[in-house]
């Protein structure tokens, strides 16, 4: 180690670091561009008509053809990583996630997070820090929020509890909520042949259970190209040689990517359910590698009317996603022992989200 | 397996789905971006002129870079693969495939096909259908079409023949016509620097087999990430998984994949074959996988002028595509056996196509 | 071999063919994209505001978002390939590189050569080629300057010395020149949030090295890609099948493309670093492949203010790269025996250049 060495580098906030009430404004204003959406399309296989198709984003009330929401998600999180979770023993779940416009290419985000709880761990070695984080775009609108917890390093070995621990009460489910979509949005005029599915709201019922049935084998360069767009730069994804010594010897996929590619998958089914409107929950129940093949299943929790909207209505779905066997192979997905839920170990993601589904 | 598993997935037609005169509306109509045309760049390597430089472009009356053709083709094709292609055995071919117009990046393109022949086998487990697809862009006008045939399963085992078999009359050639060049487009003032070549149309003889030095070795991520980018979402590409118990034992690569390096590659001996305006016909010989190493060579089968303009002519041009040895280096590409073509077992493509060439 | 096989393609030049004053215009002149950008983000890593952020830029007096330099060079650089260096044995240096003004999306690059030196090896088998080259935008205004020098293979095997050798003056060093920065530019609202860091021009001290925390592994299809995007056609980097018989017995990553995400990794620490202004030198110390992991460390040679220029000073830096260990971890980096530099053989980039600072 040479004498002379200066660690100028960022070197990530620990649970020491963090206070109550204290705003993180978060680095690299991102301009989103046509291209981010492009390659989306090339590095998840994304096929959603408003996503893609100028000319139904316009005829459906929209300016230019949104970005999907998981995209915009992505990258806004993906700033977020530098200050809260570098030196993350582990990502605990996010909550409350609402989309509330569309964003386009051509806006910057700019996003900021404040700590809304804090919770040190029994042994003083670490603890966990509740954010909530909020993108927005250059017109000081927010595009999307979200509450998050993670469980932090602490600087000082074995550190004392001085403050109370405070937990902010979080929604499990944000269904209740009704999407704001702008009244200029009609989708009135849409054709079954623009998502190739005759299914609209109508056709679902609680308990359905649909099987996507492609399913995606990621390589190196696709989820370390779709995470470095996203600037997210969480070593575990990156840093094969460091990598090497940990428990799983390789690198792991961005839980997002596996988020997308079953979004992706879930085209074929759901191909008229327009854009994601909120999440309310989500596990990455078991880490991806490269050359896993990705699968996903939709189950459908919620069906209901929009007030005052005859072309649009809302679906809460569970979504599953496995690696290297499909969803409907695995007789028992997720079982609760000890008030505990344990994955089948096939099971990757476990999400609940709300989806604005044609009518 | 579980019991309320509610299949609403669009599983594909099968031979028996399909009639004579039935016009299919393929789904996801796609607006066409720069990002397209950049990305082609980074997944084929291609390096004409008239796709990547602008001021090229304008200098020639475009009103913009228009996308290789060949690009234009895969995405169209991409859009037909859900309803034509998802239960096919085999492609078997594909004839009279016509750019009629320069497609740039803003274009929307829908896509429709017309069954225009149907031939069950003798089996009753599968038949022959053909369609005949076009692709519009914004403004209702045809920006390629093509005819092409593929070998579907039928649904009901051991269908009967109740109809007669209607096979369409096929050209085995549009060399013939010219292609339709708009009276803006002036290459006259094109300086060979631009396409590093010297050689024009005149420098070409019938018979002259041109070595294409340059050799691109496929990595997973490209192939499927081109793949994805024309929303092509046939199962084989794409699922390792799945792909493990094939003939193959592994993903086969997108044969447009193929088609488009070979393009790329002859750049170095045709720089100045500006774009493709028609296909003969082609056949995908033998499969690619990742790790292979495509090389290409190019026979003149025809030199031709067009009337009334002497800046362009036209090439007919047998293209020949191989892995892992050159083309130069096989004694017999192919040979004819009982009427029916055998091809060298490192041979992947034998394209047939007609070339606007700088005079 | 066929009999009527014609090699039409352009086979680069040898020793033979360049002549002192020589003028050579480099081929496919090449519009950058704002994809390029954006895919420059997903190959590389690369995080600085100025390059993403249409705000930052905009704040800062620039017309749009600048392109990274490096990218701009890598562009510009891979249209001389096919002229230059298609027939070389070694890239033996480059300097005195050139950033003259901020390059967009839309602006198309030209490139010319001009042969300034020539030194004939005692072999005869090849030679030393110096050129100076430029990229000119599309008003014709110089972007970037380099000059490099290359040995070339002879085609005449045996040459013989009928002109005296001539060796270009270079610079080792430009350092001393002040780069031009438009008077419209004013980075003096910068907020440290902007780029994730607090260290600024006055917090740097000749002799610092600033280790660069983050670790990027290479996959194959990002060096490919990256390489294809600067349409570089140099063999080594994609014909897996003709460098299994190399000595490294396979290919070889674009020297370009470790460059890149040494910057991209350096914005842990240099986040401030807005532009590399220009290059003073650098060597590609050992070949990298696919799977190789790359770390890097910058050391301060000089810190200079500008004068007239208070928001805004230079940093002359050293930045080693390294594969598969730190940088910090290696003993010595490199040293002089017999009057020759030799490096640590995990040392596969040793740069000097100059940086725009924030003050």
């Amino acid at each position: 180690m040479n004498a002379s060495l200066s660690l100028k580098q960022n070197d990530g906030n620990y649970f020491d670091d963090f206070k109550i009430g204290q705003v993180l404004q978060h680095g690299v204003p991102r301009t989103i561009t046509e291209s981010d959406a492009t390659l989306y399309l090339a590095l998840t296989g994304n096929r959603f008509a408003l996503n893609c198709a100028l000319t139904v984003a316009e005829q459906c009330g929209f300016s230019s053809m949104p970005l999907d929401n998981f995209l915009v998600f992505h990258i806004a999180f993906g700033k977020t990583v530098n200050d809260i979770s570098l030196n993350a023993v582990a990502n605990l779940g996010y909550a409350e996630v609402r989309f509330s416009r569309p964003c386009y290419a051509g806006d910057t985000l700019t996003v900021t997070s404040e700590v809304i709880g804090l919770k040190l761990n029994s042994s003083g070695k670490n603890g966990v820090v509740y954010v909530h984080s909020k993108a927005l775009n250059q017109n000081s609108e927010t595009v999307v929020s979200w509450k998050r917890w993670v469980m932090v390093n602490a600087k000082t070995d074995g550190l004392k509890n001085t403050q109370q621990p405070q937990i902010p009460q979080l929604l499990s489910s944000v269904s209740d909520e009704i999407p704001a979509i702008p009244s200029a949005i009609d989708c009135s005029s849409w054709q079954n042949y623009l998502s190739d599915s005759q299914d609209r709201l109508e056709n679902f019922a609680v308990g359905d259970k649909i099987v996507h049935r492609d399913g995606i084998t990621i390589n190196h360069s696709e989820h370390s190209m779709a995470t470095r767009l996203y600037q997210n730069n969480a070593r575990v994804h990156f840093d094969g040689a460091f990598m090497q010594d940990s428990a799983n010897g390789q690198r792991l996929v961005y839980g997002g990517h596996i988020i997308s590619i079953c979004r992706a998958l879930s085209y074929n089914g759901l191909g008229n359910g327009l854009w994601v409107s909120s999440i309310n929950g989500g596990s990455h129940t078991n880490p991806s590698f490269a050359g896993d093949t990705i699968y996903s299943q939709s189950e459908i929790l919620e069906v209901k009317t929009i007030e005052g909207r005859e072309d649009l209505g809302l679906l809460r779905i569970r979504q599953i996603g496995t690696k290297n066997i499909a969803p409907e192979t695995i007789a028992q997905v997720s079982e609760v022992k000890n008030n505990r839920t344990t994955y089948h170990p096939s099971v990757v993601l476990d999400l609940d989200f709300n989806l604005v589904m044609l009518r």
